[in-house]
């Protein structure tokens, strides 16, 4: 069994989550490995349609993405949670629940994120069409002490993406993806070398 | 990847669903498998705790299992579902959207529910204390074309086990078990011996 881990993506709506999630999420399986993304957006709409956005309900929303990661983490699935998470004690209970846990703040700030907002999410409730929206109406918390703190207007997403391929590895959890990435092979300790082919096999593969 | 399905267990409240559903996760963990037992009360516990009885949120309920078990069956991963499920057209679009699906009915008469019961649940619905429990104040809808139809009055828990592992071997669904069951070999065909030694296995582990 590989050891599994999530990679847990907080920010503000519009700070990137769902574009670097789905490519970092393709980016592990293109590898060979057994990755899934989590989307706060697709797991309201399929497990939680009736969740509100209360300041509990965000919480509920939090754990329940936590609760899905921990399931899969179990059967050695790396997992890549993209939820705003607002709440500093949400994202620590999902760190304290999950153990190998990455939080990674996608720091965008407001004034860029509405800036780069080509869905009219901002506008609407700028224009108090939509109330409770991050940032605006509810608070954000941003992470004091993250695995990873990026920042998403400055950094595009290739450039995020090789950060966190670069924490994984130094944090020695790139071993674990060599040892799936062999598909069926038990190789639990993974060289240096090999792991240097690992960032060869994501530039041949377009991502660095 | 192996070929993952769901077996999803459907009947009354004390049908015997949670006792046969526990034991074959652990059977098929046993025989070297990813498995997982997905129960209808810890699911509403964890993921809908608002989620009430009505038969859109009863429906509601058996969709997002098959949400979560379609996202574990994509990664290699069995599932058993244990939920009453009492709507016909629900089971039906769980089977449709997961594809591979055992559905087993487990059928145990209303009295003999009632008689089974230790934890008081009918005789507070008998009381008035609780509303909508399926069998009582709301439908139970038989399945008409289950995969497997057991008796759970007269079939004890082993008996129903090797009647499902019975069916996962003539349904073919054994050779995918098989191929697991090797760690790491990618043997797609599992021969008849083989398959005998499943069976030989799960006698030796207690199960049958």
């Amino acid at each position: 069994m590989t050891r599994a881990f999530t990679i847990w993506l907080t920010g503000r709506p519009r700070a990137g989550k769902t574009t670097l999630g789905g490519l970092l999420c393709r980016a592990l399986t293109d590898l060979g490995l057994a990755a899934e993304y989590l989307d706060g957006d697709e797991l309201r709409r399929a497990l939680s349609p009736g969740l509100g956005f209360s300041a509990q309900e965000r919480r509920s929303h939090a754990l329940r993405a936590a609760y899905l990661a921990g399931m899969l983490n179990r059967h050695g699935v790396i997992c890549v949670v993209g939820l705003i998470s607002p709440q500093a004690e949400a994202r620590r209970e999902a760190r304290r629940q999950l153990g190998e846990f990455v939080e990674v703040y996608l720091d965008c700030p407001l004034e860029q994120a509405i800036n780069r907002d080509q869905t009219g999410l901002y506008q609407k409730a700028l224009a108090g069409q939509i109330k409770n929206l991050t940032g605006l109406d509810d608070p954000y918390e941003p992470p004091q002490d993250p695995e990873l703190h990026l920042h998403t207007h400055r950094q595009g997403p290739r450039e995020c993406l090789e950060a966190i391929f670069g924490f994984l590895d130094q944090a020695g959890l790139l071993p674990a993806l060599g040892a799936r990435a062999d598909s069926g092979q038990a190789a639990e300790v993974y060289s240096p070398a090999e792991e240097r082919q690992i960032k060869q096999r994501l530039r041949a593969l377009g991502y660095l």
